[in-house]
């Protein structure tokens, strides 16, 4: 599952701290991808859509496909938190989310939705195997997924919460999603 | 590691989806809290402050200490992403991160600074004991943190990135950190 680039990485200096092989744009849009990505159905905040490209970047995700209201590149909150990431990152814009599911299903992605509902799995018991492309559809802020999104998912995802709220943000529930994909 | 509340949970409604244990505000209060902590080390955004609150909550983190210029409940960005968690979580202010990393250690916690930098561990190599209690600094978004604060950490701790950008949302990182010590 872990991916590198198909051509030398360049090395460049962060805070003159530590040397990191870092991905130019287009060594990272050649470079194989991990079988993740992020559907966004619906989400209100540029900043928080800008945010999951930063994450999509960092964790080699194959792709973003925003849905519905879900703002696209260039708008300004999404640039604002992308710092970037919106220009490499592979993206495509669905009127629907429906619609997008079922194209992501005729390319051979499986569908999980992470919400908080009966009969889910929870993130930590989630191993796809090898051979699993799996497209993780995040809810709106408010609304979280509508009944149709859920009803059309192969899996239901969950991040167990224990607090008052019982609800983070998007973008952090997309990187804690990615890198338990990641860490595996 | 794992928390429960001192007294009954409430249920309520999700989505009419679900119905999850939910704390009270006051259940939270009282709660026993996970051995980890997030000291922010002048986060600029209140925003993302707001995200790590919201976090915090879900996770059951001993609390937040805001450092030097992060901003502090009640201010509007803080409220307008801790959705109420800033109410429940408890939280400090420290004008200066090493003033905090000061008190944190004579209460007992130890220091784990979140920076890509050469001899850091890698987020999945990190198995805290069952006695030990971590206070994870979170850096400034721009500046990382200070050689100062790094020097005075008994722990670097790194999530590799393998992207163009090799950064990612403070909040973000606060989220895979809680999600990496609560699945543990």
């Amino acid at each position: 599952m872990i991916c590198s680039a198909t051509s030398s990485p360049t090395f460049v200096s962060e805070n003159n701290l530590h040397l990191l092989p870092r991905l130019s744009p287009d060594q990272f849009i050649a470079a194989p991808k991990r079988p993740l990505r992020f559907v966004l159905d619906n989400v209100r905040s540029g900043l928080n859509t800008g945010s999951v490209f930063r994450t999509a970047d960092a964790f080699l995700v194959s792709g973003l496909d925003l849905c519905g209201i879900t703002v696209k590149p260039p708008h300004r909150d999404v640039l604002k938190t992308a710092l970037g990431a919106s220009t490499h990152v592979p993206w495509r814009h669905f009127p629907s989310t429906l619609e997008a599911l079922s194209v992501l299903r005729t390319e051979g992605w499986r569908i999980a939705v992470l919400e908080q509902a009966p009969g889910s799995t929870m993130l930590a018991d989630w191993q796809p195997t090898a051979d699993e492309r799996w497209a993780v559809v995040l809810g709106n802020e408010v609304r979280g997924c509508s009944p149709e999104v859920i009803s059309a998912a192969d899996l239901l995802l969950e991040i167990p919460q224990q607090g008052v709220k019982q609800s983070m943000n998007v973008s952090v529930c997309a990187g804690i999603v990615a890198w338990h994909a990641a860490a595996r």
